[in-house]
């Protein structure tokens, strides 16, 4: 088919605005073909743009021009605009668009991969598939409107309280955390790798910014095996001079609960969308040692041996005794990276906390060592090589600071709002390198 | 040395509130030892924290405990907490804080690599190498006060514009925009790229969010040669639905305006520590077409070839001869990639614009195609492997609509804030991965 230019053709309205007040107000429309109803002498056609749907209603008897013989060619999807003037009618939108002229700008095949309307659920695999498609579909998009505002909230919070924003590396020189589970690159012939975490970088800019976070991707090299995880996810990272893990615990309570208020505020349709109830969290959140976990889960029939992670199917126990969020605290050190400092007089512990909302886990952090000998110590201890962390070690020179942070996974964290349960449908394209594991 | 714990303590007062209206109230300050001024009976101890400095007086005869032997032991760039008393004085703060308690956090090794005063200049490469020092210097905060200002300042007109901000996938299945300048990625033992662009995801997604944005990392193969080249930069792009390149060159001009009002507005003091103007600039910035600029850079006795790209070389002498903001348009459809709408009527020359500020090009951007014929045509001009675009090219099919966009490299438009030549001066740490590079 032929398709007509957009030439000077600008909305003047969108679709949310063609109500009943706008009676004998002449309109540019612009969007998709959402759905077709023919009557015979008169054919409806929905037209959905990113604010919502209008009624277009073309009169077979007296349409002028071409408009009938262009309204009969739509089929679903196709991406159209429409000029005409607004007529009050009993719709339920309270008023249709008398086109004057339609321009098709683009086609779409079919049939569809996917029902727009979702009067047919599709599985999460067709709907990624045809993400395209998906995206366009009213509950798709409140999952990215509340990751947006949640997002916003998040900077705004810590913007607001002086935490300065920051852009690290992501390809970096060295395998900076272990590096099991870091992707390698080709860097003009040399071997580099993908950032797993800003965390070496955000705790170098303590001493100079004091506060800061960043908001940006990281990658991790483990196959997606469960629903929780991805190679590629955004993470919220937040480090701060002259505190501990309990100061930081604190902030991550006060994010969290800014956040939740900013969903329940703002997002009202959008949960409705979902079927959620708005989640709600009150300081202070109950704090668990992994002691007493192991003590719960133990009576709860599962065995997790001391000073290991706790596993994906524990947690999934503990989630049904912890519903809201909770911190697990007085982790093995063994179990936490090198950067975790090792707590006073008993240093088989350390003070690293995770942050847990009933089984996910959204956030992990603690106090960091700043002290170069027991960094120095600490990685021996781990088997690390010293040599991978010299250039990091160098800063530890020059006053680095006491200081303590944390990284929220933000689609874990949205997993929780919005009642999700894979993570794949809280990220716009998933689909992409998904195709390439073997 | 053994270190102090921070145990308790906490800031009361950043350095910059230790000024005379304090007096008399008890204060924990924390921070780095900017300067020593040991006057026999007095040691004056300079402070410096994320807000700016304050002076701390020690007199050898009146203070308590282990203050003095603490006061003695201090050394630049020490991380130090000082409890004690502010008391007005005549020294340029107008107060000093009186110690009861000094406790030292951390050390630094001297002699430090670079002088942290500014007193003694340094060359870039040397300031990079202690880039954890450098960047607690008066002019590099300065430098990423001001990004934070132009990132923040970019990221609120568009939101206020109602463009929805998106995160888009770093690691790409394929060589989306040629090949030849992306980094390989061993994703799971199949091959796999690094995002030099969110080109196509952003031109997927105005077909479900119509206006969209994203700032985030990019990533280039390209060894840095030039003084204007990173491989791996923040890149902020815009793409938006149902406008051509006239309307988003506009948006453009806005976006540029609005990010330099609020430099001049909220960093006169970072300005004046660079040493520069604020820069400003009125609507509608000059528009050049390339054939034009073909045609005064032959005047000035540089040839450049049509249908090329112009070389840095000319952009410099263009750059003599145009000194604000301009937009260079009509460019030969070949030098520009295969997205790149061509223009009606002429198809040799395209509707893709460059924005200029001197001979720094700041952004590049233009009409797409949203025909999939079209498009298809231009893959094949280009010598392109259509099969590296499949899954793209399927989006073609349901529904894009005519769109634009752009992309501003975060950078380059720093340089021309800041005035400062050389792009590795404006990320925080350039220098972790050139160390590879052979």
């Amino acid at each position: 088919m032929r398709l007509d230019e957009l030439g000077d053709w600008r909305r003047t309205h969108y679709a949310c605005e063609i109500r009943s007040k706008l009676h004998g107000t002449d309109v540019t429309v612009l969007g998709w073909v959402y759905k077709i109803r023919d009557l015979g002498k008169i054919r409806f056609v929905v037209l959905q743009d990113r604010t919502g749907r209008c009624q277009v209603a073309v009169s077979k008897d007296k349409a002028e021009g071409d408009v009938v013989s262009k309204a009969e060619r739509l089929q679903h999807q196709f991406v159209i605009g429409v000029k005409g003037k607004v007529r009050k009618s009993v719709s339920r939108f309270g008023a249709d668009v008398v086109p004057r002229e339609i321009r098709i700008f683009n086609v779409a095949k079919h049939p569809l991969p996917l029902d727009i309307t979702e009067a047919i659920p599709a599985e999460i695999d067709k709907r990624l598939d045809a993400r395209i498609i998906d995206l366009r579909r009213d509950s798709t998009q409140a999952i990215f409107t509340i990751r947006n505002v949640v997002v916003n909230a998040v900077r705004e919070f810590l913007t607001q309280q002086k935490y300065v924003e920051v852009q690290t590396p992501k390809i970096i020189a060295s395998a900076a955390e272990g590096g099991a589970t870091l992707f390698t690159i080709d860097y003009f012939g040399r071997k580099a790798f993908l950032a797993q975490s800003p965390q070496l970088y955000k705790e170098e800019l303590v001493s100079n910014f004091e506060k800061v976070f960043e908001i940006g991707p990281v990658f991790r090299a483990e196959k997606s095996h469960t629903s929780h995880h991805m190679s590629e996810y955004t993470s919220m990272d937040v480090e701060e001079a002259f505190v501990n893990a309990g100061d930081v615990m604190g902030l991550l309570e006060d994010i969290v609960i800014h956040a939740l208020g900013a969903v329940k505020r703002q997002c009202k349709h959008e949960l409705e969308l979902l079927g959620q109830k708005a989640l709600v969290a009150k300081k202070p959140f109950e704090v668990l040692t992994y002691d007493g976990v192991l003590a719960e889960l133990k009576k709860a029939g599962v065995a997790v041996k001391w000073g290991e992670d706790i596993p994906t199917p524990a947690l999934r126990k503990l989630g049904e005794i912890h519903k809201g969020f909770y911190f697990i605290v007085d982790w093995p050190t063994a179990s936490k990276p090198f950067y975790i400092q090792p707590k006073a007089g008993k240093t088989t512990i350390c003070e690293a906390f995770d942050l847990m909302c009933g089984h996910v886990e959204i956030a992990s952090g603690g106090t960091r060592v700043h002290d170069k000998d027991l960094l120095n110590r600490r990685i021996e201890e781990q088997r690390l090589d010293p040599k991978s962390f010299e250039f990091h070690l160098k800063a530890f020179d020059y006053g680095i600071p006491p200081h303590a942070g944390f990284g929220i996974g933000l689609e874990r964290f949205l997993m929780c709002i919005t009642g999700k349960k894979n993570i794949r449908e809280l990220i716009l394209f998933p689909r992409d390198v998904e195709r390439l594991v073997p």
